[in-house]
């Protein structure tokens, strides 16, 4: 299956955010796929302010392609320019604002009230204006240095980001998540089922997916799995994501599986009641996050440590690897693997425009991503899904506009924020405490 | 322009809850066009329950054709079969369950921390199932003893009520609200232009419905009218609705002239604080409404009095009779009057289904109701009209159902619920208080 | 009803192609109207060609006019720019080509078998290319000399003129055909019924247009009409359309109206048989059209006539003063009248773009043409529009860029029109023949 | 990748039409494929009349099987409903009313000037209006007998055969054709690509289709494969097919590559002409087939013969095989190739219903044919391939009514047919002399 000819080839990945913590998972991942996917040299880009970080990182990913005995040269660099110069691959896994962006967020968004999270509501909409300039910046450095390159964008929130790098870009952009890959592991392990087997249609936008058949010898398994994610024993999950209970009345009438986030848009009050509690107990999300950075960097610094170490899977980000790996060869190999992907619609939802970002089961070819075919959602599903892609696409134009009517409109279209006088005072706090991120929004405050 | 052998005709209405204190306004109505209106029959339906109150509106009834001069026989009736047997014009104005059911579903709302209000949110989803079995009823009753008689319906609420009817039945319905015509003419009032010069386009649903267009001399006004209602120049609400503040940089980005009602969406939370503050003050909108009932009475009583009071026009009810006689008046003279009727979309606002009830402009004819082509909304708007037409359609579904995970269904989508587990709380609660109105949803106390 | 201040305003009507020999029905219509309609400046524009017909047709004008005893000063010029400033509107009747083109246009089209007729096929392509670029010209024109006045298109093809108009001008422009007119006429005459009392929903594009509601006194006499048409009494004909069968099994089961010239489409063979025949015995339409023409010429010479001849009525032009006429009052009044015209579909028929040209009933106001809007056609109707409009539209665009490729598309989806080699010889010739109107083309020759 | 559980397990394959002179080449492929498709028993089923046909094939067959050393039980009958007992493949590729009948449509068809083809216009008809109902009773039998089978049709013709098992029955149908896997194969070797390298695109209707994308090696190779085409070397064409010359502008602007039956609708004309002169000559298309026919026959009769004879490549049937063994292969082992198959829409292309049968590349699983999503065609293109749906869909509606008024509007919108008064006479024509098929139309004789 794997081209002979293509595999001779010596391929450049560069790694924009490549100081993060979840760098040795992706490393991990190429180092078991080297045999088909051979890297020559894997570049990693951060800013000045993560180069303390970014050494331990490099220093970590060294010793892991080491110890495999592949030959591969990591460089570290803050100069982006060289790092995409020529690139095959291009991941994209940075956090505009760091940790402290993220944190400010939920405490803003609590603040007024509103769910804290770093893809949907306030914080979603705030990420998207801090990480779509830079996104785009990117982009266009790459249309310049690497223009067949393909970039890989994991960094959130991930479906408009992809959906600005679609529309503003001619770089070939795919989307990834870890979620729809934790639901197709998680499926086949619940169904007793190898992978293989098992062929998953998901379709949706990022972070509002679901699962529409489970394919397996012959039989959709749809319902059973259903019945098991009600019954408790639910694999699918992010580790990251705390359980919880779905409303089964609800979940067997929509006969549907919804992915974990669908808790923010079934559950909504719960969850805002929730993280108050956690919020006056000082546990919410992002300072969990944080501490767990904080103890994964130390184990990272231990020299005698050459693999990926287990604090990390309950990151949240177990299987990013796995997607991102086997996209990468999927595309190098022209494997026609069936992949979970944020994409250009072009019609595979019916009730969106072509032009948006979707995420859905695709067809990985080494020319193009070729999504299945979507059957028509039932229309109360569809609603929520153009609803929150209305709001992603005003969101994006904001980002680049920084106009501030178009804000307000994304925000009162989104289930999860109330409309009102309040989103005034919200928009304002956030534009204020993220003014070096958000130039286009700075007129709005004078 | 007026037929003359249809003027010839007799007609008979029925007024279906004739013993509402609104039923003076439509008598005024019918009496200042009774030269083109020749009714010779005014059935008056009502409950037992109602009847004391039933008998001072006919006596004043009574009275006011008496100082018209006008000939025509008032019956007051518990019998609806007899009032409907041949009728022209069925009205039906009822409310099922009474005022006591309004305050109830306000006071469950709110305790559950939703905006309670009888046409939308909890309120609206649990009047819907109230009345719709009793609409679908009538209307039944209607197709066996005058199949050929027009329906007006202004039964809250209004929207769910006539799809009901237009799904269920084959009865010629045409669902009528006092907004829209309020709106054109406070518009008229506010361009300092005369109401025959006006020609506005209005579309959405009911109560959530816009100006989209205000003709006037060959000038599209609808800037002018946009600045006069931010400026505070509001002469387009009901006069029962207290005034306040719309987002102007909201309203100049959408362009357009909303309704009164969409404060609930544009302002949801100010208007659920609100709520609230009332509540604790004893001053909720059922209560008000409820003490302003009792004075009309006292007042309907005096044998004195023979025409319409000034306080009704402060219940909110103002030009529903304008509203009603026009639009009787235009189809039995065939005037071909541009009126804002709800009736079957057929494809008049695009992306909705097309068997389903929308608020449109249309040309009234005396075989049909033809609406006005209404240009694509933008998108965002777009898609509040979908989701909130979503909510009335799954709505009628449970209403005629009473299927549990339906109502949920309907209720998680509505802009101005949160979704989470007190909505099922909040469901059985309302279930148990209604019970005598829903019977078809009594299996899910058991 | 009547806007006195409008009413006092002068009004300039400018008529491109004023030499025709339809503009005596023009004048007949704006003198019986003068009442509601105060023209005080009349011009008529021809080119250098047509001067002595024109001055003919103009001299015949003042004689009308002197004997209404109106005050309306006649221009005749080959000024196009003196008549167009300040107008109030423009009426465009011209012929590019004169009627030889015509002729040429139907002799080639029988060369290659194919049908031969002036909006239609491969003549409607031809005259759309000699003609949207003059028509484009005179809008350009007007955009500078009298921007808000309104033109009013008769110029044949109507619908690819009016298509052309709306999408690269921003005169507000409406298509006018007398076809539509003629039905409404005929159905009340057939009907037994008063024009007054019927309201015709008429929809569709130009010359394939449909009546799809036939309203009259609470009731939809379709079913009637279409009986009587199949009956053999047909009084919805313009006059200069020779009578045919339609098929009954076919019309009744697609129960619908067709406009005559929907023969072109349910009947072509038929059609293209008879046109072979006349042919070869030199009575083809256009022929015919042009000894009419000189006979007419000959009639308004003499001295003494001061009205309207009655052979003008056989022109087949009969009722486009009618048509004219009232929507010029219509508009100027304010009248709200219901007329079917050519306009912007935004949606009012589904399943075309919005940006297109629709001929559908509409309400004619002083600010904006508002379409009623029209149920969804059956499938199979909805294709033959749809393809149709396609033709429309790449006719449209190639007749703006001289694209032949893109002549090609439009001609080979035409339903009149067979795919093969002759069309690619067809179109060669017609370049050739009419090469001083179509220079965009002329590249395609060499 | 192939599952060993179910490979353990025996096939049971039941092919309707056994006696085709076809079945060798299907056997052919069964022999090639048996280490992954362990069919144990070969059900040949046909009519009484076909026979002696019959058995030469099946005795032809068990020879190839003795050679190829399998053990596949070999079954000749005329007992349909045995043969389908507990089947898990139906392979159906029976011809109703044999060759005769196909030679009577061509005739009839080219005698009111027609195109004499057995899939569209006229003869596509009438073949559809003699097959479906038997295809139905199939499938009602296999509804009782074995309701798990999968239905493999490539019954002509097989858009139609296969929307009307879609829509009318339960059983899983996937309707195939030769034509895709043809222009496949035929492009790897045009763009001297292996044919694993090469992704194509393909979608449209059986006999209407285009391909929109030629993947190969991270390059979309359309343009190129447009240029050989155009350049005279097309090896995608049924051998069976004689070349013909595109018109290269034409197909240049359209940008896709049509397939062999495209000529139909782009050189309509040109391909009646070319029947005109073959039909005087005596050497239609059928006439061939029959000739060709009786010449297999004859070789088959050898005893000597143990594999299928070259001379089968030239009736135009090559890699039917290919198709249905790599389905039946792909559904048993769940391998998720990507075929083209006709499939149930479900919105893959935008613009028809969901509810009908499209052809488009799809991933083959065992459980679900998993259409890739099509990016919406131009609108000309999706113009044409609309129309002929709607052709088809009410074909389908008329062979199962026989109503005639569906038909004629079935036949005047298909663009290969003129409308107009003969189509009544053919319809007549056609009906009497397919009367033991079309019991449904008698009616309209009397």
């Amino acid at each position: 299956m794997v081209n002979s000819m293509q595999q001779n080839q010596k391929l450049k990945v560069a790694v924009i955010g490549g100081g993060s913590s979840y760098t040795p998972e992706l490393v991990e991942g190429l180092l078991k796929r080297h045999h088909e996917l051979p890297i020559s040299d894997l570049w990693l880009v951060d800013i000045e302010e993560g180069m303390e970080k970014a050494e331990i990182i490099a220093t970590l990913t060294k010793r892991m392609i080491n110890k495999a005995g592949c030959e591969i040269n990591v460089h570290l660099t803050t100069d982006r320019k060289s790092a995409l110069k020529d690139a095959d691959f291009v991941c994209s896994q940075f956090r505009a604002g760091r940790m402290e962006a993220r944190l400010r967020d939920e405490r803003i968004a609590l603040k007024y009230r509103m769910i804290g999270q770093e893809t949907n509501g306030l914080g979603g909409f705030s990420n998207a204006c801090r990480t779509i300039p830079i996104a785009l910046e990117i982009a266009k450095e790459m249309e310049e240095l690497c223009p067949n390159a393909w970039l890989l964008n994991f960094t959130n929130p991930s479906g408009m980001v992809t959906e600005a790098l679609i529309k503003h870009s001619t770089i070939k952009t795919v989307g990834l998540c870890n979620v729809p890959v934790n639901m197709e592991l998680g499926a086949a392990k619940m169904l007793g089922a190898e992978r293989k087997d098992i062929t998953m249609q998901i379709a949706g936008l990022n972070h509002l997916v679901w699962a529409r058949k489970v394919l397996h010898k012959g039989e959709d398994k749809l319902a059973e799995l259903i019945e098991q994610l009600l019954g408790g024993n639910d694999q699918m999950m992010p580790k990251n994501i705390p359980p919880f209970e779905w409303d089964a009345e609800l979940i067997r009438s929509l006969n549907i599986v919804p992915c974990a986030y669908l808790r923010y848009y079934y559950q909504s009050r719960d969850i805002l009641d929730k993280e108050f509690t956690a919020s006056e107990n000082s546990t919410n999300r992002a300072d969990l996050v944080a501490k767990v950075e904080q103890q994964l960097l130390e184990i990272y610094k231990d020299p005698m440590l050459d693999t990926k170490p287990k604090l990390l899977e309950e990151r949240g980000g177990a299987y990013y690897s796995e997607a991102a790996c086997e996209l990468m060869s999927s595309i190098h190999n022209n494997k026609r693997s069936i992949m979970h992907v944020n994409t250009r619609n072009n019609g595979a939802i019916q009730g969106l425009p072509d032009d948006c970002a979707v995420e859905v089961s695709s067809v990985i070819t080494s020319s193009a991503i070729l999504p299945l075919n979507v059957e028509p959602f039932e229309s109360d599903t569809l609603r929520l899904i153009q609803q929150m892609k209305e709001f992603e696409t005003l969101t994006v134009k904001a980002a680049m506009t920084g106009d501030i009517a178009t804000a307000k409109r994304a925000l009162i279209l989104n289930p999860i924020v109330d409309s009102g006088s309040h989103i005034d005072e919200a928009l304002q706090e956030t534009i204020r405490e993220n003014l070096d991120f958000m130039p286009a929004f700075a007129h709005r405050l004078a």
